[in-house]
């Protein structure tokens, strides 16, 4: 069996659903072409001898039963939604690349020891419903109800009717599978540090942790030719000095730290008048739960000095506050030692600075992640791309992890 | 003659064409608030014994005959349109002002040797049609029916329809008045410089200068978490630099050097995105030619070294390019001893960082102004006021250099 073409024949296969004149996917839960797609996944775990079962609410498995410790499962897979106008391999790549290397272990060694099973999640991105990891956070029976009963997509269009038409509905058990000793997945990077370092592999050790804030500070609005600059209390100069005051403190601390101002609105936003109020966002991200800490205090004192000494009000509002990840060291391990011995040096251990569903796996089961390279750094855009030889790297060290996780005593 | 209730009943009167209900005035070029004020002038004129004729576009002038030298005009006044939801005295005050000041010299004095003209021109602000100074550029012919006779209103009705309608018409001669020997305009500051200072009179010596930049930088757009800090080219850190070190050296520079970044557009503009590409203004003001020049010289430095130490691309784009405009050091003179004999040491010499139809007819004729002072320096607002006493104060002190030009051999 050859790992590449039959990867090339599920990419080309499944990318239609949803897949856009113009090249990439809008593959949207509970849409049409998510329900096309997963019905067809069903339809292909079964062609490949797979047991395949839905849960609830439109996650579905495709499981290779093991001979010896069937009752132990190792688990592989990612999510089949993509955001609008999204790549082809964000999510689906790493359903596809799981199944590929299920099939390929299946073909060469028969049945394995441990059940061995294919994971696509119904939902991570968040891109029609406002709410995110809807298929990792019901695995684990963390959605609730009330998380989704009110929102509706852009058409107005609610969460509970888009996904009852798809045939799905909610989680009608509490009760949380015991039976998963390991979850793999596989992604792209969507960042261009493999690239950048040449390397084909990224042994992921954890996901960052995360913090995000709204700013605001306000000064005065003035005539910008008949207001001396001493009489100015200009929140641009003001953001001008948080910016580069926090930026340099973030290259100093060193990687994996980032700090991003991606987000202003001024007022008045006009040419001619000295800008009297500033809306930004800062995000900040870490793998380590203590040094995102004092930076994040660094970040508040700064705004608190620079606003003091500028007679300006402030408001500091922190809305998004999430944990560092650390990966599974032992799984962590096997990826690594496959990854050398299929690419020797050109691996990278490194932390994801996106979040992933193996966040959420990583709470309850030993769970890591391995990259493959994203061109230009590219994802979220129907230009994503990898080279083809390094998703079918990808794919043959996905194949010896699990085959060290459910074919070795 | 009382100065100060002759004001308050022209105000009061003037305030309704166009006044709102919450304050404040909208009376935008030949609207019919602007017509029935006018015209309302041109009787009021009448009634105080003046002359008042009006131009083929809508100045108006009200003017008391000279008994010695009656061809030598001494011209006084300002703009009788506002911006939408302006104040009551920009502009409006440096007509009433005139004409009580007129009123009170011919009630004191008698007929004047030079003969003594108010001023009502008929737009300055551009708050309707996208032109500005339409009123002192047909004064001196410098408009052109090329230069409107393409724009339109909000609402697109033609400059050319609306100003027919109020009974007005493009220029029809060529010829430019030789007769005026003096133009003074009283005008509230604009700005806080006065109030703060504790003066009661700006004896204004110049307008500044004004270079008005667009400034593009592109880097690149990356995703927040998964591009290390070395990897970015992130153009809000550029920004800051830029906004950060000019500050800096615009204070080194010393007033009357104002340097403002009003307006910014983010692309994308998205919180969990290194913002890729950034446009802003830049808007700097001087009084000396030279150190506007040289500062405009190191604006476009910076940028230059920013950009290409970030691997940015940039455009500067100098859109606007003002000259200073020198006030008449005579008059000038004249205004000052005016302003010592009634205030005492309460006035300034200052420049105005605010442009004003005087800009256009100090380049023809002895040109100079003054101010009053703006509370809180808010202008082009509802809100816009100057204490009674303040008012007042302007116009004797007029009442002062008009004297001194009309009345004196």
């Amino acid at each position: 069996m050859d790992i590449q073409s039959t990867f090339e024949s599920l990419d080309k296969k499944f990318t239609g659903f949803g897949g856009l004149e113009q090249g990439g996917i809008t593959r949207l839960l509970y849409s049409q072409e998510w329900n096309d797609a997963v019905r067809e996944l069903e339809k292909t775990f079964k062609e490949e001898g797979l047991e395949a079962s839905f849960d609830d609410i439109g996650n579905l498995t495709g499981r290779l039963v093991g001979s010896k410790y069937p009752e132990e499962t190792i688990l592989t897979g990612s999510h089949i939604d993509t955001v609008v106008e999204g790549g082809h391999l964000d999510g689906q790549f790493g359903i596809l690349a799981a199944l590929a290397a299920v099939k390929y272990l299946k073909a060469k060694h028969g049945q394995p020891l441990r059940s061995l099973e294919v994971l696509s999640l119904a939902e991570e991105e968040g891109s029609r419903f406002p709410y995110t990891f809807w298929g990792s956070k019901n695995f684990f029976n963390l959605a609730k109800k009330s998380d989704v009963d009110t929102i509706a997509d852009a058409e107005g269009i609610k969460f509970e009717d888009a996904m009852r038409k798809s045939g799905f509905d909610y989680r009608k058990t509490t009760d949380v599978r015991n039976d998963i000793k390991a979850f793999v997945e596989i992604h792209i990077e969507q960042g261009k540090v493999l690239e950048t370092e040449n390397k084909t592999i990224g042994v992921v050790n954890g996901i960052v942790g995360q913090k995000r804030f709204t700013i605001n500070l306000k000064g005065e609005a003035n005539h910008a030719g008949t207001t001396p600059m001493s009489l100015r209390r200009d929140t641009v100069v003001a953001y001008s000095e948080i910016v580069s005051d926090l930026t340099k403190r973030a290259r100093e601390i060193g990687e994996p730290l980032v700090l991003t101002f991606g987000h202003i609105t001024l007022v008045p936003n006009t040419v001619n008048v000295v800008p009297g109020e500033i809306t930004f966002s800062v995000d900040c991200r870490h793998i380590d739960q203590q040094i995102l800490n004092d930076f994040a205090a660094e970040i508040e004192d700064k705004i608190r000095l620079v606003a003091e000494a500028n007679s300006m009000t402030y408001d500091i509002h922190l809305w998004m506050d999430e944990a560092p990840t650390l990966m599974d060291k032992k799984i962590v391990q096997i990826i690594e030692q496959a990854a050398k011995s299929n690419v020797g040096n050109q691996y990278k251990v490194m932390p994801s600075g996106a979040g992933h569903d193996s966040q959420i796996f990583a709470q309850y089961v030993p769970t890591a992640m391995l990259f493959v390279p994203s061109i230009g750094g590219i994802s979220h855009n129907i230009s994503e791309e990898t080279k083809i030889e390094d998703l079918v790297k990808g794919i043959e060290v996905l194949s010896d992890v699990l085959y060290e996780l459910a074919y070795k005593e």
